[in-house]
């Protein structure tokens, strides 16, 4: 079988040593003339390539025998990163799977088609808000969720710092969003936030939510593909809560592209949220439309998903970064509804801005 | 209730404004005066105090409202760094948290004293190797465990890189090697590498192992008080693989002793593994004795649990990190038993070494 093919920056005196130790790290975790000659034979890692770059971090590739992965997800990623995360200097930025082991990811279920056909919106930019602030009732964030749906959004999701506090318990809040997004908009999907265990999501599917938003940065990697099994045909949209210490620093983690894009793709997500540029956070315009890239660009076979930029979007940007993103994008944009105190009229102005360019 | 306090190392040009930025961030994550005044008045986060340090990162302290946790684990990580983490210059270094939170904590259920119970040694320090390397067949694996456990060693846990892997796949290894084990050394507590789900757990309960080692990094937080649940009287041990994009840089992302110490002892963790000074990684000594302590330091009526520095530890450095970390610790040996080609040898060595200060 072909390889797993890693390419990390690194940053280091010798990057080429540097690579040998990531290789062995990541691999054996022993020194090779301590490993047995069968182990050795069969899954040692291989420095493929380093390119030293001046004034930049040089470029490694390693290749992982594809069977360390164990067709597991979990595995994989401890391969690619688990260990040599806990050191600085290097950083994951681009990965090549053989095509048996992405088939034995659990990948997305609906993907871009399969959320289009949710929402009942074949072409056009899919339009999304957060339900917030936490503090609120479960009648008020009820009342946002209807006015925002019957403005038009597609997609009505809660913000990742509701959970099940006494202002709007998780039991009492969902059934009464899920009621009044189906009274104001059928076609409307509400996907409230769950803590990746099995009660939240059966309680969300037999609530008559269209999904849920699940934070692996917290549940875990396996939360997304587990959302998906238990509530068959919903929508399962990752949050990149927690996740950050990964691609705040460029000198050690992964490259954003590579963790929302391509890691939480294979992971079963049918959205990935991240901080687009132009809001109130770091990432970079390339860095953001690299994302884009990865959630939708040919992956032996596994459905596209959709970027779902977000972290302080406007209204007036949105034609701008629809420009940028293209279609098969969710905008989510969240306190800039509520700028005039009209989350329904903020809505529709966002439809109408954005229709004009579908 | 008391509120959930955090201490955060902010470097920005304005500590102050951006100390008021990560209030609202991590609480309603809508500008104050969008908010309804009924979330204002119940669940904004205020800023406590902002110390500026010349040549330091300004310390600030954040006051949640504890309700904003809602109980659970999950929401209390968002609380306290879930967005944030997406952005540089802001270090999460401290946390105090009012005692019915901590009671709602899943926590550790053996502890120190638990598992000393388990593996029968009452006061000296514990002594650990991890099996490897992957590649090794499931013979060669048991082999070496009854080696080790022969040697006297007290817990025999598995290398995060072992899975399903071909060469020794879970359900032949698991089994083979708690036989060799309970054969070489009853005392010897042997932990094999789950994936978190609950197959594993009950398949590693079902085959005479004595507990699990947990990855949270790609398992997700809740998987250790999972383990726990599915696995009772089993040894929970944390192994950081995948969560070092939070301490790898002085900037961002949380303290290691918050992280490895405090937050895994909240999430149930009964030992936490990280790798230590003296190795080949970079955390400092004093991280390292701060990890301890946190481990160990009264939390609020959660019992202690055991540090287990690991990450190229030496026999021959043993006594001098003995007397550093002192006996309530698992020393966690790997590559340095096998030097000599006698990996019951090495043990032994290890066993007297440590015994002499005993």
């Amino acid at each position: 079988m072909q390889p797993v093919t890693a390419t990390y920056e690194i940053t280091a005196e010798d990057p080429a040593a540097r690579a040998l130790l990531v290789a062995v790290e990541q691999s054996h975790e022993l020194p090779t003339e301590l490993a047995p000659s069968n182990a050795v034979r069969d899954s040692l890692a291989h420095v493929r390539s380093v390119v030293e770059r001046p004034g930049r971090p040089a470029l490694v590739t390693v290749d992982y025998p594809a069977d360390l992965a164990g067709g597991e997800l979990s595995q994989l990623l401890v391969l690619l990163l688990g260990n040599v995360s806990l050191q600085d200097g290097v950083r994951l930025v681009d990965l090549d799977l053989p095509a048996a082991l992405v088939a034995a990811m659990p990948g997305p279920r609906l993907g871009v088609a399969g959320v289009r056909a949710l929402v009942g919106e074949p072409t056009r930019p899919l339009l999304a808000t957060a339900l917030k602030p936490v503090g609120a009732t479960g009648g008020q964030l009820a009342d946002l969720a209807s006015a925002v749906a019957a403005g038009g959004l597609h997609v009505i999701k809660e913000d990742q710092g509701l959970a099940n506090q006494p202002w709007a318990p998780f039991r009492e809040r969902v059934p009464r969003v899920a009621e009044a997004v189906r009274r104001a908009n059928p076609s409307s999907a509400y996907l409230p936030v769950v803590d990746g265990g099995p009660e939240q999501l059966r309680f969300a599917r037999d609530s008559g939510a269209h999904g849920v938003v699940v934070l692996p940065g917290v549940a875990g990697f396996a939360a997304l593909a587990r959302a998906a099994d238990l509530f068959e045909g919903g929508m399962v949209l990752a949050h990149p809560s927690f996740l950050g210490g990964f691609t705040a620093s460029a000198t050690h983690g992964i490259a954003p592209d590579v963790l929302f894009g391509t890691l939480l793709r294979l992971a079963g997500a049918d959205a990935t949220i991240f901080p687009s540029w132009g809001g109130r956070f770091s990432l970079t315009r390339e860095q953001c439309l690299a994302i884009a890239d990865a959630a939708r660009r040919p992956l032996r076979g596994l459905p596209p998903i959709l970027p779902a930029p977000g972290g302080g979007m406007s209204v007036a940007r949105a034609p701008e970064l629809l420009g940028a993103y293209g279609p098969d994008t969710i905008f989510l944009i969240g306190a800039d509804l509520h700028r005039d105190g009209d989350p329904r009229r903020a809505a529709e102005h966002l439809v109408a801005a954005t229709s004009r360019r579908g």
